[in-house]
């Protein structure tokens, strides 16, 4: 991959690395682009979804005759009506479209009711009869590992196991000066976007098009081939933005598009399918919720010497995405630091309740939580800083991960973690909030670091790869089309960055289009901080291909050897003699004119990795992104409400695209971070959610925002990927919730090790510590 | 360009040359296909157009109040609401899209009435109240011409002039032992396409997709671009289907998509606009009326040796594409004949009436008419037979065009008019027949020939291109995205097969789509008869660079050497060990994982062409396509009634990519060839067209089909192209009329020098003949 080499020596960049404010940010404001929701138009049918009452039931009977009576619904669907096949789990087949024999959670997707408008599907939803013969449900995962638990699936209650043997763990904490040993709960997330889960279908003829906000065009296309029993080549999927998605809508549209689809094929109608907020909350995918018990062993010189870790990850009704998402938890479940022993065992349980899946972090916040909750443990043991003492093991090139990689560019945590502490004044700051707490009535404050790493894309040796396309118009104007989707996270604004910096044009000549998979080649989805990485590489792929042409064009028309082109906003001169220059445009014009290639296709292209699942070493992923917050809080005793009063952060991003695009990540991931630290949590009656709404359900509203006053970005290029840049949509969000529960243990002296940290949880830990009574 | 060369030599094709049934025609037969005016939704406006009453006037004040307060009007646009520029004229910039200081033709759009519907729109642009001053009208060419005729534009009424200087015809004539001279007139025709020009415009932030029928995905993009002063990469184009085009809608939606794109963007809503029959017949485009003077000297054993050509075409109020027009008729203007001595004097008239252009043929048929009749009328008066004669003069290779280009592949004219003439056994024939002739009382029969070429693709020395992706999907499947358009011609059938044959997939492997500027570069018109050879091409390169990763990736996964594979039926095996194989899908799965290419653009380049405007010499096109038609008739001499019996055709079409796509081309170029000849024609009163309806216009009805009994294909292979296939969608039309002409005469003895040669005409020419007076 010569061309990538040529992007990293390049110098002088005229985008990549500034700041340039989002070309779409006005309009955003205004509200001006369109969503799914805004494609509907009059005449479409309308799709509403029969749910599941019951957390565990048998179908006995589904009667569709009064449902059928209503005027305006057309059909109503169910298990048998699917023509093709009626599965759509992604890592183990476990899931129906729409349940047949039984059902598995309250909110399951049983039958379809097709209808000319809403109210007439929304009312003969209401008429389908299902008789059902109700199961006894497990709801916890402890009781579901218990042998007398019900069995939710045939193959029992466990999804799947992951395990980690690197070095002797035994022999390591016999060399231990210090052990620390706790376990930790995390609970579920909504993911929360404003944007509902929403689809159109529309059939043609032979096949049937899907227009939805998305993260996962090709595994759509692929589900809903598969549930109509078409070929791929008969379903296109066209992505709209999305008002959110952070994981959920990777899960989510693959499941519903074939609902749509099928009702689209069936009535020979567009359909429109859009979630309800109930619905969301009570039948979308959630973070999986965790207990982990984490024994960590240290010298007393400091250095870690083994760590043994029980994950269980719950996965709810359906494996879904569960086996990955544990599976990165397992790889990163010693945290960024080099720990000679390591035991992991993870177990992926089922209950009767709503499937976890993809949630921004994958897996990582929940075992950060447990290991960085660690490090801060060990420190204070030993009596150490806490820096101090991450610094004494932090990964280094050379170095090995806790699946026994060993990485060997592009790790910039030392620097981060350094230039970090330096930056805010980390002694100092700790000092004076101590002297602050000796004064201090009422309200105590403290400062907390947390260090992570989350490998980018995806791994176990699964293949990876991304695409995009780029088009040079006849007027010099670039038509970019991306594969990666427009999720809010401004990915492809990196993306045409990186085309116009290779191309040698201002941003404003580049058209950024989504994914349409009649368009472009798979380009694998956008998930696991991948989109600017590998589509960004796929983007400068098509750019350089078309660059070498519009040198050779160029040269021919300047009369010069193309070695002496130079191309600069726009204007493309000979080196020698700037006079000699002809505008962009004209070579447009002329790559046309004279033959040459005025289009191309980009790849990006993995390197190897591979995966011993006996062992569960190998080399999990391509890369990492390292990240560091430092949390500043302040504990009311008096009521217990924590309030977060700065998040420090300063990551090693390969290179910095984008700052801004990149703190706009880290404002919006410390957000997250902060309602999973210490607000949201979904409650469970018999299987039900009861907070199914956001007046119950509680996010950090714009007056929590948590200020970001430091931000350090460590640029040290990773070689596989244009510019050398990597990914950090997820990142700031994996140390937030240790950050802030170590700041609050600096501040309280208590560890937190259940989130979320609730007032009253803080309040009854204050009073505890007092020594009253609850 | 080695990839041709290998497809030139292959041999045991699996698709290319065979028939194949048109996987749509059972669609198309059930009404199945969604054309633009299927994607009419309710909440979309609609856009009227408001269209002069007069021929030639000044605008003096136009009056929108009353329009605007009919309800449901929302705007009424007039050329100072376009943003950009006011101008659509394709060769010239004479025309404006909104008519600003004077009108030129009666229908010429002056204002566009936008509303909330059908009813509001008409009922308002029945109100805008626009005041004219009208001018002296000039209706006929030759009136045109004089120094005394109104002028309609400020640079006279010629809008271009061409000439040919070859060798000296003046000398040639001095040779010539017969002269024959005659002036010939053909009249304007109309396309009548089932489906009239629909657009449909779609606003979205800063940018417009166009959704129409069409011919010019760019074309379109950059006029509506151009209108609204916008890059062009911020008008998306999205071809759908036609319901027949023939040249109409390549000039016609580039003119009316610009009104809709305004109104879209004038109202931030999606716009509908479509015309009625009526305005189809009174504003677009029709095919060129002609006055050409033909002087042709032979020598007494039959060898051409000088002709002097004089063309008038009359291009109405606008030159639109007259000038290429012109061009073609001028470079084509001694038939495909070798004529050592060649002058052509064209000129392009203006004048008040509706404008021409684009017509399957493009100005070859109406010189061809003269052409062909020409050699008849020689041959009679040296006493030798139509194609003894022919074949004395005709193209072959080495030989020299009429603007001395030499014709040096493919030129299988000879073999195609002697094959024709063998299999139907003429002189045989035509002695029957004049035996019949001299029994019959009142029915006389004819046999008549005529030969013609067309050169494929544009000319003048204009740049020519196209293009057009295929991607491999990952269950093995392919999507092809040409950028031709689908005019029901089933041009992208013959792309789909050449992709098929490459990769050595069944068709059925193959999804069709056609251009969205957003997904190719632009691939230029779908016009000249170039879609299969520019297109098809384009297909080959794109297939044929995957079939390089397929093969590749196979011989890793076969473990053998490239040159041991093939593909053939979807089946990829080891040619020495045919047992050694694996499914093409497995292979495409594994381009993914192993990261190959998994889509291609590809490309079609011209060959240089050039043009001394001069002399009018050069190498005009790339190469021809060669036809020959023979048709019998019944002339009924009481009623002046015309039967054609049958048409007889043969052509060089390079190669046959599927015999049944081209006998359909046939089919329907005679049908509309018989309509010219015959009954076709535009009545004009005062500038305003009477028979503007399927009443008063008439065409041939299925009643009328003309059997196509025999259908003589010759392939001499152009090495330039795919296979070596060339264009025929215009050829067979081009030698109809003069055929049957030419059969008329051989009936009856008189020479019919205008068209339409109507029974009127017939009945009063034999009346004259007789002595009678009329």
């Amino acid at each position: 991959m010569g061309y990538l080499e040529e992007l990293l020596v390049k110098e002088g960049l005229s985008l990549v690395g500034k700041r340039v404010s989002r070309p779409d940010a006005l309009d955003k404001v205004l509200g001006r682009p369109l969503f799914t929701a805004d494609k509907l138009t009059r005449g479409m049918l309308w799709a509403k979804i029969v749910r599941s009452k019951y957390p565990h039931a048998i179908i006995k009977r589904i009667d569709k005759g009064k449902a059928l009576g209503v005027p305006g619904v057309l059909t109503v669907l169910t298990a048998e009506d699917i023509p093709g096949e009626n599965q759509i789990g992604y890592a183990i087949p476990d899931q129906p479209l729409l349940a047949m024999d039984k059902v598995r959670f309250v909110g399951e997707p049983v039958a379809v009711v097709v209808a000319e408008n809403e109210e007439a599907a929304e009312k003969g939803a209401e008429l389908v009869e299902i008789e059902y013969e109700s199961l006894p449900a497990v709801f916890d995962p402890l009781e579901a590992l218990k042998p007398v638990a019900p069995r939710i699936h045939e193959s029992g209650n466990i999804a799947t196991t992951t395990i980690i043997r690197k070095g002797d763990v035994e022999k390591g904490f016999r060399e231990a000066d210090v052990i620390v040993e706790n376990t930790y709960k995390t609970q579920r997330q909504e993911h929360a976007y404003l944007e509902t889960e929403t689809v159109i279908a529309v059939p043609e003829i032979n096949k049937v098009t899907i227009l939805a906000c998305m993260q996962s065009p090709w595994l759509i296309r692929r589900m809903v081939a598969k549930v109509l029993g078409y070929k791929q080549s008969k379903v296109r999927v066209i992505e709209l933005p999305a008002g959110g998605a952070f994981g959920g809508k990777d899960d989510m549209i693959p499941m519903i598009a074939p609902i749509a689809a099928l009702a689209a094929v069936k009535t020979g109608k567009p359909v429109f399918l859009m979630f309800k907020r109930d619905e969301t909350f009570e039948a979308s995918n959630k973070r999986h919720p965790s207990i982990i018990r984490y024994k960590s062993g240290a010298t007393k010189d400091g250095k870690l010497v083994a760590v043994e870790i029980e994950i269980i990850y719950e996965t709810g009704a359906y494996a879904n995405r569960g086996p990955f998402v544990l599976w990165r938890a397992t790889a990163h479940a010693a945290g960024p630091y080099e720990v000679p022993n390591v035991k992991v065992d993870g177990k992926l349980v089922y209950t009767n309740r709503v499937f976890s899946g993809s949630f921004r972090g994958f897996g990582d916040p929940q075992i950060h939580f447990a290991a960085e909750s660690q490090m801060d443990e060990l420190a204070a043991k030993l009596g150490m800083d806490p820096v101090e003492f991450r610094l004494k093991n932090i990964l280094k090139p050379g170095l090995t991960t806790t699946c026994g990689q060993v990485v060997d560019q592009s790790v910039g945590v030392e620097e981060a973690l350094r230039k970090l502490a330096e930056k805010i004044n980390w002694e100092k700051r700790k000092r004076e909030i101590e002297e602050y707490n000796r004064e201090s009535k009422r309200k105590l404050k403290g400062i907390g670091v947390a260090c992570a790493y989350h490998g980018i894309s995806t791994s176990r040796g699964a293949p990876d790869w991304s695409a995009a396309a780029v088009i040079i118009n006849e007027d010099g104007t670039i038509t970019y089309k991306g594969g990666i989707c427009r999720l809010g996270q401004g990915s492809l604004i990196g993306h045409a960055k990186i085309v116009a910096e290779i191309l040698g044009v201002p941003l404003s000549y580049i058209q950024i289009e989504g994914p349409d998979t009649d368009a472009i080649p798979e380009a694998r989805p956008t998930h696991g901080s991948r989109g600017l990485m590998t589509g960004g590489t796929a983007a400068a792929d098509a750019a350089s291909k078309l660059r070498r042409n519009i040198v050779r064009v160029a040269s021919e028309m300047l009369e010069c050897k193309t070695e002496d082109i130079e191309i600069k906003d726009a204007l493309i001169y000979v080196k020698p003699d700037p006079s000699r220059n002809i505008p962009f445009s004209e070579a447009a014009k002329e790559l046309y004119v004279r033959g040459y290639e005025t289009a191309a296709y980009g790849f990006y292209r993995a390197p190897k990795r591979f995966f011993d699942p006996k062992t569960g070493l190998g080399v999990a992923y391509g890369v990492y992104v390292y990240i560091v917050n430092i949390a500043e809080v302040e504990v009311d005793t008096w009521t217990g409400q924590v309030k977060v009063e700065r998040v420090h952060t300063a990551a090693d991003v390969g290179k910095a695209i984008d700052p801004d695009l990149i703190e706009q990540q880290f404002h919006g991931a410390i957000a997250q971070g902060l309602g999973l630290t210490l607000t949201e949590d979904i409650v469970f009656s018999d299987g039900k959610i009861l907070n199914n709404n956001y007046t119950d359900y509680v996010i950090p509203t714009v007056k929590d925002r948590v200020e970001v006053p430091t931000v350090v970005l460590v640029e040290q290029p990773y070689k596989g990927a244009a510019f050398g840049a990597k990914g950090v949509a997820e990142a700031a969000l994996i140390p937030t919730p240790p950050a802030i529960t170590n700041a609050i243990r600096h501040a309280t002296g208590i560890r937190f090790k259940e989130l979320p940290v609730t007032p009253e949880k803080v309040y009854f830990a204050l009073k505890k510590r007092r020594g009253e009574k609850s």
